[in-house]
């Protein structure tokens, strides 16, 4: 293992807008979850549940909100938004593999391509003419990247990374392995009962800060191109349609399906396992709740939910379901028995 | 970028069974969406709600139905099935890079391979041994195939797929990014509360005409093979258990999941994000809505669905989740009051 | 195609506890399922659906439970668990690539690696410093290793599995093509609007005899790591979040979503397409049925449901969906009719 890292809290948080309760040149080793907090690490107090353990615990520094600061017996780091802080001073105890510069030997590079010279590709990529790679861009092994490709400066594809042809990656970009970019759109055109591809023209234009989770697929736009806005954050496992776009610093969690151009605002937050039926739109600051079917376009802020959650015994869900099933004939039974009451009723 | 491509109306529709109203010697450089048609550009009308977009058109051709010619005051190609015609026209517009003969001289190839000579195989590519790449076929950039594997002429493999050993592929197929096909099958035999690997023994044999997008997971047969059809469609991110057979001319949405030994038959249209149980059949011309979960076979043609869709504001599905989780008690109240107006009725 | 395989009935079953009933020595040249038994062929019988193809089945043998071995006419393998049995026998018949030991020459090798010389080493494969490769262990091409990871002894991982830095995986297990082992997990703190990436810090463990199926991802823990225990089974599609831990002998079906810390026990059977909220526990042995939504912990063994199944003739489903997405209201008119006929009943 590599030699270990030390920082004083001080060099921590010297860009940060926090005060420090305690002293500021204790030495930070790493960091730990706040119930299991070890001895020169730094942890972090969010969720009330957890502030039971704060008496007792043994790490060097606790990053927490000003109301904390009284029960805590260490040095104590106060801001108004602990996470926040925390994931800026964990970022130093990160252990990432340093990057080579420059093309590996095994790469692949085609004609008029533009790699910046503080940039990295690694082993056993490829990459296609007329692209432009900026500074300090780090593609990792594996990867193929087609031609006519940009990716701005800073940003970085993990190893197994499929960028097709035509795509353009903004600034500070992160996409993890296995993701593809520019596949192309699902579509096709039916004639005499055999279906025939639908050339898809357009590209995918995604901004600056996008993180893209795990073997996410995006495709590339039937006419115009499939938009990601900056700093949209998408988990693992994630279908992204074609000529959909999702707008600026909207998140969104593993296994949703976003079917051909709709188009969600910008703000939302949408749960893991949530589908989207094609050509609707989602308004900004929408909240989609886990495993939610949306079929509908969302003209509203709000958070919106669909299905049925919760999982309960089997004989109880079986019953349930058949009674789902029976719903309508209940509701005839309902309103031949309004009926009859009301019938009695003026009878009397 | 790459020359402007350039076109007139009559080499675009040369082998197309249209009327052309209008100048069929008009330059075409280019396809857009109705809304945004541009100059120069040719455009389609199939969706109603667009037809108000064609009276002031900048588009300088419109490929529509023979009802709305009247109202077109540009040139029109007149066709009954104006996507088809579209998506063969937009085919001359494609920008796909343009393929290189040969075997990249990065690639890896075994023994007793036969690939064509207008095959084109790309940088960091494997095949194993005893395989056979057809005519024209083009395996993108970090594939790799395993022994026994045949691909048939003019399929093409994106960057990025995998294909194991013993799997048949046939022609004009295509195949993107990150797509497995012939990865084991999942069964384990339990033998006192440890699972125990069942070698799958089977292949993949898909068909000609097929398309599978990014991502995409088929899996090889136990025994049997899975079975793809010939003109089947996939799209992203779906998985194929082992031994299922999909039926011809089948399209299946995005995330679909179909569990093994399931049956699915020919022209049937699959909604996205849709399950299926494994050991099902489902008849042919079947569509099943987006998002239902298919767990009984399906005999006749027809349009099925399942599940809760739509997603309202999270109070109201709040109590309605909860109400559903006691329908069983709403069915006894409902039946309670049945017997006690049944009663008092027939007291009366 | 290959030699074919042939092997006595003693030899195939030296090591398995069965008893043979007819000709030990009788030649085997391959596995069919029990309907479709070729001449030569062992076939096996578990499923009472299939009794009725025993008296005719045209195999060499047919391994199945002592209760059915009266009605069988050919060579019986008598077992308390014939699938088992199968599992092992069919082991003989695969035929899976052979293997080279040593590293291909195109596979780039990190510093300070450990690499047995036993392993295989595919074409175009990356492995970065300081990892260690145990005896047996097959990497298959393209596949992309970071640092400081660690393969146990006779594990296999496909083509085409990418392993972030410091992720130790044990013995015997298989990942299969597309596996992702070690992205960032999905972690970010919102500052004024924006989303900011909380570093990832801990590993993934991966205990003996896991299997993992086609393009399933798994991330690295936040400060801790994810961990996958000893003998459990993942499909294909299968996302697992950042934290997760999955007990030993767990099997998981495909396409199933398991989101951040959320915790499963041992010996559970979860069933395909479900998911899984976050910060969840689920306690040993569980059965959750294909499809559920599990948003709350479950602390009991046995089978738990939700949603929705069962597809249905959409225009009942557009009926009961309706119901469903008023069933607040259906209760309050049952409500209703309760006090009327409670008041008309007080009043007779």
């Amino acid at each position: 293992m590599p030699t270990l890292k030390k920082f004083t809290l001080l060099e921590l948080t010297k860009d940060l807008d926090v005060k420090i309760q305690g002293n500021p040149d204790c030495m930070i080793t790493g960091v730990s979850p706040v119930h299991q907090a070890q001895a020169g690490h730094i942890t972090f107090l969010t969720n009330p549940q957890y502030r039971k353990y704060l008496p007792d615990t043994q790490a060097a520094a606790v990053i927490l909100k000003p109301e904390d600061a009284a029960e805590c017996k260490v040095t104590a780091v106060i801001s108004a938004n602990p996470y926040f802080v925390y994931a800026k001073i964990a970022g130093y105890f990160d252990s990432q593999p340093e990057v080579t510069v420059g093309i590996h030997p095994t790469a692949v590079i085609g004609e008029d391509c533009e790699i910046d010279p503080t940039a990295s590709i690694g082993p056993n990529c490829s990459i296609n003419d007329h692209s432009k790679i900026g500074a300090r861009v780090v593609i990792g092994p594996n990867c193929a990247i087609g031609n006519y490709v940009t990716i701005g400066a800073d940003s970085r594809l993990d190893a197994g990374v499929m960028v097709y042809h035509r795509v353009n990656i903004g600034k500070r970009c992160r996409l993890a392995s296995g993701v593809v970019v520019g596949s192309d759109g699902f579509g096709f055109a039916n004639q005499k009962g055999t279906w025939h591809k639908v050339p898809q023209l357009g590209g995918v234009e995604i901004g600056d800060d996008v993180d893209i989770g795990a073997n996410t697929t995006i495709d590339r736009g039937a006419v115009e191109s499939t938009v990601i806005e900056d700093g949209v954050k998408l988990d693992n496992l994630i279908q992204v349609g074609h000529n959909v776009r999702i707008g600026a610093h909207t998140v969104v969690a593993g296994c949703v399906g976003i079917a051909g151009s709709t188009n969600i605002g910008k703000y939302c937050m949408i749960g893991g396992a949530s589908n989207f039926a094609g050509h609707l739109s989602v308004a900004d600051k929408v909240i989609i709740t886990g495993m939610t079917a949306v079929t509908k376009s969302i003209n509203e802020p709000g958070m919106y939910s669909s299905g049925i959650v919760g999982a309960v015994p089997n004989y109880e869900f079986l019953k349930n379901n058949a009674r789902f099933h029976r719903l309508e004939n209940l509701m005839q039974r309902v309103k031949s028995l309004e009926a009859a009451v009301k019938e009695m009723t003026e009878r009397e």
